[in-house]
């Protein structure tokens, strides 16, 4: 096959790829936001119909002979196309590992476990979403074992959401992270509260609803290209660059809730916007790892969102939206937008204790894909690890083990990235500081030299580069995690007077 | 090929072609109801990949071989199997005269024209839209002259909607109506007005959603396999019995407006709710014809909906979520849902005036199919049109040929079925009342007497029985529109005191 025919071909297959996952993703964001509960089962069975056709595309003889014939004319290549063999071959080694009806089985598995987890959780009844852990859990083991004999199960997990990323690396990334953030919480608890009552005004829906649009103007989301829509546990998703949809979920008497969901999906989104135009409908299309993506929403959400000058930014916003928040100061809102407290649930954690929820499912699991904990005894396990590094009793499942979809979703070795992300994102805004004047473009409610930043730094890359080279670039040099905890000590020292206790 | 092996054949092609028309059908809803703007592009290009797969699987060689096995066997057959044969033979003839390119071409133009059709509309710019319609048109036109060279083109577009209604037939009907309808609105515009003004009361976009809730809940859907949408032009679409969706539109000005497309939209869905589980997956499965669609539909908004008794079942409801409302008395408020005079828009027209509209529609498509019109003459067709029925002056293209949707969408021949829908209806009530008290059933609120008699002799059979034979073995009886005419005699004369005038 000559160079020019080859990459035709490719190009198509990636269309064709592009279209079915496509079409998967929409089912799925709308299984997710608009389905009726009943229509779990047709979804099912048709989106394991349309992954056995992208299994087959990516995987089948046709896709093979293209690779071959690009491999043989690796020096001609341009370093894009390169980099789309490379990930070619990674993702098919993985592929043609898996039998067809056991890749197909875990997608109607994971679709069908959706609903389930749902109901148990709102039923804060662990019982009925067991078995199906059970199941994604050895599905989980069994494909690292088919895949990476070699390697270590949850390396396998953790390397499918940050490549590169080992037990090692988060063992003692996470040492450094508990020997400085437990003294630090200790001092924050023992110094004087923030006063937060205020925060649980009544915020009607539909306002809360006009609030995110315009927070989503604000960190400059381009709206005919990004959605919004509205679910139990948010997230974000892309089809591709034109097309991004972020979710949230409203509490009338959390109005913050919603607000951070809105600016931390909106970090996701404005990075998978933020790609080329020449890379649509090829693999180099969308962020390239879950501790870069990360990176940006935890950017957007603590770095810009609770800074001072954004409180000061969304403030009249607030105000003509909510009168009563009128009867306090921007310094307020922004101190009680910042208090730090031991919590249970993850989604709702404050910038300095989130890490330490992290660790709590990091430990499980490992203890789940190294298989010494039974299925039956994770609740305790998570119970005791609540205890032990936030120090708080956990009541329910509902506000347990059962309060995060990404197990559910199949989604084991994720939440590493989620505390990986933070810490990227404080060595970010340190080297953006050297040229760009973040504060002050907030405060001026014009983010575009941070999000300029960002484009030809991050975004613009797709999946060209691997994300440590990818980070490493941006950085100018090597990851350092004591960027984060730096800006940790700095933070709530300012914010709960810690110098003046 | 054995009979037992053509048959598992054709249930899997058939459960592989639902799969991809469930993944069209879900991006088409979620590109109307979720979708940024900007999408439409990458959505239009997987819809064409996506509908050239369903094409090459509905047309190929494979549907061939088992369609010949199952022909040697029809004696063999269950009438079931037998009518999917006949489904099949159909659809392929059809499809198989299009080329394969010019069929999914087709594809990715329509949607590429909602998203034009919704701009032109806003901006009331018909030139904008013209080149498109003329392209859907020319498409149209080549369609019936590929698919079925003998027949007149504009009857082949009727038969895609209601398999065997001809111009001859819709001239009669139309004509019959005409006579009936016209002096009995001179009869109505010269009584004593009735008054509507309360109408327009305040009724908060939150409070509207809670009251669709409730009325679908009222019309006996069960939300488990039926979501609601919000769009700008209400329409229905079911990817299965257990997964249906309904749209409204809402104005917080005009509750009624909304109330009716949750009802009417609601007839639709029931209709499709109510099949039978075997059929799913299979070509016997969804609602046989658009007219016997709108019979359900039309018979739900305007039989039951704008019933007396229906008024007084959710008066209680409009006056908790509007209590201005309570200020009037569930008589007042019939006789306002009942007010007819002649308009410009056809979803906001009332019950006697509605086929008017469609006679506009009915004569704009029979000249658009055969030619003796240029597309840029089509808006002063239509202004004179409604002049001439209606006597109204249509103020600009928004309020006039840009209002509906349906020739945006590829769907010439739809419009009459409206009409027609509304004629079975009233044969159905003259029938159904033999042996269900209708009005005493909707005064108590329990809609089972009459959703049952639908499900018995409509709803049950799906696609098994062609329109003509359905509506007939469901009247006793040839179809007759007299049925409608003395109904809306009847009713026009009620509400309008005609009698005592």
């Amino acid at each position: 096959m000559e160079l020019s025919e080859a990459l035709k071909k490719l190009n198509d297959l990636e269309a064709k790829e592009f279209a079915y996952n496509h079409a998967l993703g929409i089912l799925s964001y709308d299984g997710e936001t608009s389905a009726p509960k009943g229509g779990a089962e047709p979804r099912g069975r048709t989106m394991g119909i349309l992954s056995g056709e992208v299994y087959k595309l990516s995987t089948g003889e046709e896709a093979m002979r293209i690779l071959d014939a690009l491999r043989e004319h690796m020096d001609e290549l341009s370093e894009g196309d390169r980099r789309r063999v490379e990930l070619r071959e990674k993702s098919m080694r993985e592929l043609r590992a898996i039998p067809q009806e056991e890749y197909t089985g875990y997608q109607e598995l994971l679709n069908e476990v959706s609903a389930v987890w749902h109901e148990a959780k709102v039923k804060s009844d662990y019982p009925m979403f067991e078995p199906y852990l059970g199941k994604i859990i050895d599905a989980n083991r069994r494909f690292a074992g088919l895949v990476a004999p070699d390697m270590d199960p949850y390396n396998y997990c953790l390397d499918q959401y940050e490549e590169g990323l080992t037990k090692e690396r988060c063992d003692e990334f996470f040492g450094e992270l508990r020997r400085e953030i437990v003294p630090l919480l200790e001092r924050v608890k023992a110094a004087p509260q923030i006063e937060t009552g205020f925060l649980s005004v009544d915020f009607p829906l539909e306002d809360q609803r006009k609030l995110s649009n315009r927070l989503m103007e604000r960190i400059g989301i381009d709206r005919r290209y990004c959605g919004i829509g509205e679910v139990e546990h948010p997230f974000t998703t892309n089809f591709t660059k034109w097309d991004v949809r972020i979710t949230t979920n409203y509490d009338t008497r959390n109005f913050l809730s919603s607000l951070y969901s809105v600016v931390h999906e909106g970090g996701h989104a404005l990075y998978e916007l933020g790609g080329e135009d020449r890379d649509m409908y090829t693999s180099l299309c969308g962020g390239i790892s879950m501790g870069v993506h990360e990176s940006q929403s935890r950017f957007y959400e603590n770095v810009i969102g609770r800074s001072r000058e954004f409180i000061k930014l969304i403030y009249p916003d607030l105000v003509l939206l909510c009168p009563a928040l009128g009867e306090h100061t921007p310094e307020e809102l922004y101190r009680a937008a910042n208090v730090a407290a031991p919590s249970l649930i993850r989604t709702e954690a404050d910038e300095l204790t989130y890490s330490l929820h992290i660790m709590v499912r990091y430990e499980m699991e490992k203890a789940m894909i190294e298989g010494g904990v039974k299925t039956g005894e994770l609740p305790d396990m998570w119970n005791a690890l609540y205890k032990e590094y936030l120090g708080v009793d956990v009541p329910d499942a509902r506000r347990g083990i059962l309060q995060d979809s990404h197990w559910s979703g199949g989604g084991i070795g994720y939440f590493p990235s989620y505390a990986l992300g933070s810490a990227y994102g404080a060595q970010l805004l340190a080297k953006m500081r050297e040229s760009v004047d973040i504060y002050g473009a907030i405060a001026a409610g014009d983010l575009s030299p941070v999000n300029g930043w960002l484009r030809e730094h991050i975004w613009k890359y797709g999946r060209l580069k691997k994300p440590t080279e990818l980070m490493e670039a941006a950085f100018g040099g090597p990851f350092d995690p004591h960027y984060y905890t730096d800006y940790l000590q700095r933070k709530f020292t300012e914010v709960y007077g810690l110098d003046k206790c």
